[in-house]
């Protein structure tokens, strides 16, 4: 299998103007699992695909991920990313609004390096995905100001945001090997579920993480008021008085964070919200490995069924 | 000729989430000349083209274009666009940053309808003429903190940032209506030269324009400092003392806006630099014209001709 990290490190951003490249070899070279890449090239072995004929794709997705990170960190007002300085703090907000840009085209630069028969359909398939991410950033953002968003609506706002990435890598490195439409579909969905897990694997790791391998700092979410899995959930098993306590010590803009963190924390020991959360990633995780019974079955599939099961337990 | 502005007002943008495309909708129905589009049918014509064959593209150009002013008003702080107040400023600037950021997609999304045989080169263009709009930019600003700003260095930033634009749109409309890559070369250099003229027009219609049809509030140039072409030519050309007296006029942070304004435009009008800008916009113009006694002479030619023409001309 291709190092898909060594082919990244490998890009060269040596270019003028430096102050518009360093800020993406910054970002690129800061690590990070290089999962959606994979996904692109288990998506082609997974149907007997060569890696080299989806290497621009997963390329593609990986630099498009990162831009992505690069200008939500903005938005959000970000601090930290993989335990190094965000862009926008290390440089400035214009750099990192101007290398995000650059790096989104970037992305597109690579995807153009696939075979002409194949380029077309892959940018579209690009397209719906980039959309679908934009979109749920966008519902991501309306929720902070939103006291009533419901676990539906986070659910969809997180298939947009986390899971249609996963979900059109594999898609896109199935298509590239050959793969028919149905099988297409049924690897989306598997992408999508794991997405899903993923997310809220992530919503539980802010929470009850280890900050060494988590690489951003705990509690994050609950300083910034973020309407994760874990909140909502709270937020609709908490009595009033529960509801009220919560909501009074995450708008107190006078608390320490530290105590901030702790209080919620507390709550949601209190209301077993990490029992929830597990449950459910639970659920996707099944979800995720029936899909792949519909799949062929090989080392690749090995690695997807590998993939889905380490979710569950997920460092904490 | 296809109505291009009824093709944009066209595109129906009213979807969810409506504070996403909102803004795309607000900023695409702002007006503005829809050049870089015309430019692509135009290209096409050139070579006997049909219209409706450019037109994903004449359409990609035009919101990629839009894309740029609206993320470029974030960074350069613009209050005013087209006459209306810029996105960050009607919505706010995490707004302005991602539908900024799903514009782009939405260029490439129109770009995909390109019929596959057409759809790869012509994306590979795109990227380029977007890669060279960013770096562009990125020297704009990288200007707005140096001293020692030549007018080579200004000459090719210009060049990235607004040139190569209407290049490229010519370019790919005339890739489109099959011309072979002499014909696309020369009308890429007339592109190049009508816009570099284009530019330094604009930079002395900040000076001298006349605010009803310019859009922009005049003056904003020389109040965020920013090194234009007129600016550029008055430091090359003062004498010591008032290069001094320039600097310190734009330097004065306790100066009202107005009074700034006319000081710096006193000392333009000393030193004649409207006339040198005229005589470089002139230059350009003779330029743009020579590449077209290479290309087929018919309608579309004679409008070519009449923008380069007319570029000598706009409105003081």
């Amino acid at each position: 299998m291709i190092d898909i990290n060594r082919q990244i490190e490998q890009i060269n951003w040596h270019r003028e103007p430096y102050g518009l490249y360093e800020p993406i070899e910054y970002t690129l070279r800061s690590g990070g699992k290089r999962l959606r890449p994979q996904l692109a090239l288990l998506g082609s072995q997974l149907f007997g695909g060569k890696d080299e004929e989806v290497l621009p794709a997963a390329l593609a997705l990986e630099v498009f991920h990162n831009f992505t990170l690069l200008h939500d960190d903005v938005m959000d007002k970000a601090m930290i990313r993989r335990g190094r300085p965000t862009v926008h703090v290390r440089w400035n907000e214009n750099t990192a609004i101007l290398s995000g840009d650059q790096m989104m085209i970037e992305a597109y630069r690579l995807l153009s390096r696939l075979p002409d028969d194949k380029l077309p359909h892959v940018l579209r398939l690009f397209n719906e995905m980039a959309t679908g991410i934009c979109e749920g950033q966008q519902y991501d953002m309306e929720f902070e100001t939103r006291e009533d968003v419901t676990i539906d609506e986070y659910m969809r706002m997180i298939r947009l945001k986390t899971a249609v990435l996963p979900a059109y890598a594999l898609r896109i490195g199935a298509y590239l090997a050959g793969a028919n439409e149905v099988q297409q579909q049924t690897l989306y969905d598997y992408g999508i579920s794991v997405g899903l897990a993923f997310q809220i694997q992530d919503d539980l790791l802010d929470v009850y993480g280890d900050p060494a391998t988590f690489g951003k700092a705990i509690g994050g979410d609950i300083l910034c008021g973020k309407k994760t899995f874990m909140l909502l959930t709270a937020y609709e098993k908490a009595d009033a008085d529960t509801r009220t306590a919560m909501m009074a010590a995450l708008n107190n803009q006078d608390m320490p964070p530290e105590d901030k963190i702790v209080a919620v924390t507390c709550i949601y020991n209190r209301l077993c919200v990490r029992n929830d959360a597990e449950k459910v990633i639970g659920t996707f995780t099944e979800k995720a490995l029936q899909c792949l019974n519909h799949l062929p079955d090989n080392d690749a599939a090995t690695h997807l069924k590998n993939l889905a099961n380490s979710l569950a337990n997920r460092t904490l």
